[in-house]
């Protein structure tokens, strides 16, 4: 089957541009520049280049600078854009001309043929030209750092929306755990007690805060450049083009967004995008740090810790019925250390500005796309299919506590400290729990109250271990001697 | 000569401490356990953890559990470490026990023999002991979060105040140099004219961003876990205590700060710790980029850009009058690295937590408050010795523009675009201005008006060529082909 | 249209499988299990995880473990595999359950079904069953590692041909521009002369030994485990079956292999892939340099320094003829960030085993298979695209050294140290040329040898600038006052 | 009282030096210009400089280009400087002017005069010229770069040593707990067993492995770019002072050297810095990971693995006579994180170079002498004070395997795969060990060997516990049916 082709022209000779394809001769010479990972734009680059090819017509239209016609079919055919219908028209590798040009004229030749057709031309005709009618009032160099903004605005709703669900889903475990009294750790050695609630419960407040910081940061994001065109100045475009453009951009994508206050600034910095970036690393470094605790509460069965149990999604061993592999927290940390990674990147590309622009827009879109991705995927499985089903294993957990010798601190206020050091150094030799040894002792009659002397029950033992939660209360004052 | 010891005990043995020393036998331990950096705390490390020391005593002792003789000797003591007198006594290495119970024990140590010898004690005797009286209702594992996050607050204000100076001298370097009109770059190529003054009114705009994204990232350190005690349940703290403490502690630093709403996460997560030097990273992003800007603009001066001139502060080449090393830019640019670099470190640190604590805080506080003590020694040396005294070359930025064919957008609106395509063509052949091609054209009558035809004099030309600032305002609708 | 499903059944319950396709079960369990990035495994994994089971099948049928039926039938479903005919059959999310038991059991299942269909047998029927037969004497934790050395072994000569390719195009320009003497730059300041070719020669050198150093790190990946099994110990694996699997796959591959001197260290161990990716991150720092250097020196034109032309692969602005965005230059510069951050992903992942096991080696193998995949896209483009057309632009680089003072350099030996200084004094006043003020004085006799005394002629001074490269050839003792 | 100075006069007027400093001017501007960290150059810098300086005026004596006479002081003074006598001479901030010109500046004027008061000279009469003397053939340009890779070489011995310490610690522990047989942990979970020798046999294995890397990364500083002055041409420099130099610093340092065969590269590529930095990188990682493991192994007393036991070096809790924290497991984490961090600022730093310098050289060394620093001190410490000692605790290995119902594995030769399944229900259900329930059902006569039907002992199970070891040294054909 042979291929067909048709012919454009640039200033640079003849293109060979596949025939039925609505991009041109520029988009075929970036797909031969640049044959680089063989990846595609991500949506939200599609989604908000098409927003604004579609906002600038309908403003050059109204100040008088687009003829109706045209702008109709602009329009039209920038929605279909947005609408996801002519993705598989967007083929420039991410890593391709510096600030992003290649993109910027893929979008431009697909909606200016797309809209050809709509006018009754043909492809390769240009009724509606790439250059002077979709780019019109535009550089790339002001839509690219706008279109970065507002496709991560894009995606920002489900993004926190996934990190809410996974805030609720750790708050309910953090309700449902709330009376299972557990050993501290603290250095991973043992420490005074808390219960699992808690620990869920300051996991919950954790992501909750990161989400705070990531809807914070994108705060910086909503201040748009669009109409600085090729330096910052705003050369080339209607005084009226900024204001009316943000407007537009809003009322079209209800997205609330800002003028700049500097178009220069807005266009030759990445710092905006850098500091959404790192709202998006500190998620992960919490989220790295509760898939590290959650594999190592879960750890065992029968040689780890067990206090916890992750619902099955695989199968695990044949040969050993209750070992579930944490996978999902797994996959939770490998996302977040690809994300990490590619905050690095992103980092790196915000540096290297020059002067009126920083080129290196096309990797910030990119892997500020693939972070938000991403996240949203790990965050969405890992709650679904592993959060809410985490089962709390309170034997285990109690029974690491009753060997415990910290649980002393419990029976301190009857039997004071200097008994309690006694009662810790025979448990430990005799590899007992402070409990036993103080049932033996009270049944023998040897332990008395420190303040009044008289025998102790194994009854009044019982009750002190039967109220343990009391220790993770707070305010006990003086109930310890340990710490450090 | 012969240096003297004391003996002191632990439960480990005999430790030999020097004689006059304040600190005691866990610090020397320390010292010989940790002999690994040579470094020692910084400042704001012991300023943080003397004033939580001296709130703990006086909120203890309101509280009925600290007798006043002693609160009021800790009180004096932690006073004077806050003010410094005590800084040498403070010796243990930064890469030390984890959590910080080194630096928690070196701090109690001084402040407890400080406070026999006040009481008429000698050193070692411990009328106020370590732990039971400085260290009461607290421990290492609450008072080191809460230190880092004070010891940071305690440098913003310098922090913010050395960016807004910093701000303040590009904003004054944006005024002065409104009216230099010089050739955009984008790509690092030729583009439409920009003012000088633009070019740093948006380097003062992106510092003033950052400055208030580091402002917002502290909010989040203003939140104080003291009172959660070894695991964050509170054990051993009296219920006021943790309420009475940030009151306390806000009164005696003059700092706003906040209860925590879960003492649990305070204690185990250090996002904010991680946010707080994220948003350095951001500011080092972007003044990694001006430095770079900086650089790039007073390169030469024979064989650069040369457009604007740095104070010179110290001798450059001998037999070349004109040449200044750009070296505050280029320390700027490598304190900047540094603070990246340390950052990487404090979000590895920061990732490390494990189920109640994390231990890796020593490496947190001392990576962060190097940031900051980097970042303003940086900044306000830049600022000082560089920008304040950067001047303009007017000349040097005015011939690169006028060499540049992209002026002939300030034709266009006269001649038209084709006319103007011409004039480039000649130009760039003939190796002449866009300016002096159309006078020699205007001269021979050959260039006319595009809508009048009437023929153009020099005078006509001339005029435009004097005011080529209004290519910088915006609002020139059409008046360039250019861009991409 | 109707998808159409079969049933298979595992220990959690019955799974539906696309009625057609090769996997089974357990990768219909991860693909519903891990809806993350969208991704797919890169051919080097696919590859590589087919070679380790054919192998195995060879081994273990030599063995006498695994009967000569089903072997020659795994073995030539794996070397379809092999060959790329069921890389649609590979359909795991590279962010996936710990330790990669998803792409190990994809594989699996896709060479047990395609087995059981080359005996005749239905998809679903499992004559060849996954676990029993093809991952016969093999865990997961035993293949994914060895598998990722492979696949980086595997595109290593085609990144080392495309390194040497580059270095091959930088030593041409060397060569070609070898007689290009210009001004060197220091500090961005103007420095004494260098030649163009020496630019040039100093970054093929720089390439060159990054090359050697990635093909060094390459030999930690030639040392297999397999046949540690699930822990390292190599149970269930019969003696002989590492070193005759390591033989097998080095015959297969034909790449040099070597066997194991501690299966738990190979197995636990990351170190090696983590050094391997700090090689491709040093090539990533040294091209990012090249990449900025020929930015900065193809500047311009008009407005920057121009001394090298690069080749133009796009149209350029319509308004002006010389002008050529770096595309190719800035697309590195963008490769290379993406690569630094997939660096760190890696670091992070490196240093992320417990125990026995590193369960973060699939972020691992993806992120150093794209590392891989995108060095040699970028690389080979680059090379191609950009490189082998850059031409120098010898009046722009001479041009630029005439207006250096530092030339008195070249007079220094005729008129001497005193002389010459007073020459840079009154160029730099009078704004013009060393040679210009030098001539002028020569014929007005004011210039006199420094030695005889005798008045030097004009001829004598165009003597001296004509033969300029011997100031970048070394060993002239003592002819300037430069540096610092 | 009073501080007395002198004056010293450069190009850009008076400067107050302190009376007695062996610095003079430029040093003392540097001091005013950058007060920035208040630190100081590492030995290694001052040391590496104090031999170039010294290896210069030999080798400029010998090519009759310096006095004898000075050249003798020359030698002398910069001797005194190699071994430490004037450190405190050495007060310029580590940030500081770009390329260390301020550093190299401090170095030559302390040896001119020192060199001075040698000759009978006072303090700032330079009898012995920092520049035209002691910088002799010399630039920052060359000298820098050159003292980095000294300076890394001279701490080298001491850094591989320490780390051959800690690999030869790690392997006495491999030998010693080669017969405590254990519980293997994959995703930490439940696994086939393992002795604790291999764990620790392979981390020493790891370690050695990164010590060879590091080694081998250093060839790479051995190449010295000494000699090609100002911009790599050489300029200024006897044809024979390069090779001289290389030769006369080897035979003064011990040092095995390397002339450069591409001055150009080796002034401008910081890569060999990057790839050793990076080297250390992949150690810290690795040594991470231990860490991670040991404080994981040594977690609890009784509420974690406590598999492991540290020794105590300070005191744990009053109250719990077992808990030790796991203090220098940490402090190596935080000191490897730190370390980290560092070699990400090398990284930024190495591909901040432009033409033909890279300013950035201070930040290169300081943190490169930062790095192997802090890794000497760390290393050393983490193994003398930890490693040496660290008990295995046997019964609590072996009880974590007992309870493990993998250990069926052992039985599966004897009674087969169903019968074992079966075991490890009934173990599981009751909470026992596969060990009690087989020796229950052995006595009531339950249990069978698979082929030939008898009734299996008592004896018979005991026999197969009593050789768990087996378990773990590989080539048990098909024994278990683990994995996955």
């Amino acid at each position: 089957m042979e291929e067909t082709y048709r012919i454009e022209r640039d200033s640079l000779g003849e293109v060979h541009v596949p025939a039925k394809a609505l991009y041109g001769a520029q988009t075929q010479r970036a797909v031969e520049n640049f044959p680089i990972s063989g990846r595609k734009p991500y949506r939200a680059f599609i989604w908000s280049m098409g927003l604004i090819k579609r906002a600038a017509a309908e403003v050059n239209s109204a100040l008088g600078l687009l003829d109706p016609t045209r702008a109709q079919a602009i329009v039209q055919a920038a929605t279909e854009v947005m609408e996801g219908r002519w993705d598989d028209q967007f083929v420039v590798d991410p890593f391709q001309a510096g600030a992003g040009t290649s993109h910027n004229m893929n979008t431009n030749e697909v909606i200016a043929n797309r809209a050809t057709l709509i006018l009754g031309g043909n492809l390769g005709e240009y009724r509606v030209h790439p250059n002077d009618h979709v780019n019109m009032s535009q550089s790339t160099n002001d839509t690219i750092p706008t279109a970065i903004r507002l496709g991560c605005l894009w995606r920002l709703d489900e993004l926190l929306q996934t990190v809410d669900e996974l805030t609720h889903a750790l708050h309910e475990k953090a309700v449902a755990f709330d009376n299972i009294v557990k050993s501290g750790r603290t250095h991973l050695q043992d420490a005074v007690p808390v219960r699992l609630g808690q620990e869920f419960g300051a996991y919950a407040r954790a992501v909750a805060r990161d989400r705070e910081r990531i809807e914070r940061a994108a705060e910086g994001l909503r201040r748009l450049g669009i109409g600085g065109t090729a330096t910052g100045t705003g050369l080339n475009a209607h005084p009226e083009y900024h204001p009316r453009m943000v407007a537009r951009l809003s009322e079209i994508s209800g997205l609330r967004l800002y003028t700049s206050d500097d178009l220069f600034e807005s266009m030759q910095s990445m710092a905006d995008m850098a500091d959404f970036s790192a709202s998006m690393r500190t998620l992960a470094l919490t989220l790295t740090r509760i898939a590290n605790d959650i594999r190592l509460l879960s750890s065992g069965p029968t040689t780890g810790l067990d206090e916890i149990r992750l619902p099955p999604v695989q199968p695990g061993s044949s040969i050993m019925p209750g070992k579930v592999n944490p996978v999902l927290a797994e996959m939770l940390n490998m996302a977040m250390y690809h994300i990490i990674g590619l905050d690095t990147a992103v980092a790196l590309a915000s540096q290297a500005g020059q002067l009126e622009l920083n080129v290196m827009m096309p990797i910030i879109a990119h892997d500020l796309f693939e972070m938000m991705h991403v996240m949203i995927g790990a965050v969405r499985a890992f709650t679904r299919k592993c959060v809410v089903g985490i089962q709390a294993n309170r034997e285990k957990a109690e029974g690491w506590l009753a060997r415990n010798p910290i649980l002393v601190t419990a029976l301190n206020p009857l039997i004071g400290y200097m008994a309690g050091a006694a009662l810790v150094k025979e448990a430990m030799s005799r590899n007992l729990t402070i409990q036993e040894v103080a049932l033996e002792k009270a049944q023998k009659g040897e332990l008395h109250h420190k303040d009044t002397g008289l025998p102790l029950s194994e009854e009044d033992i019982r009750a002190v271990f039967r109220d343990l939660r009391r220790l993770t209360e707070g305010g006990l004052v003086g109930s310890s001697g340990g710490g450090g």
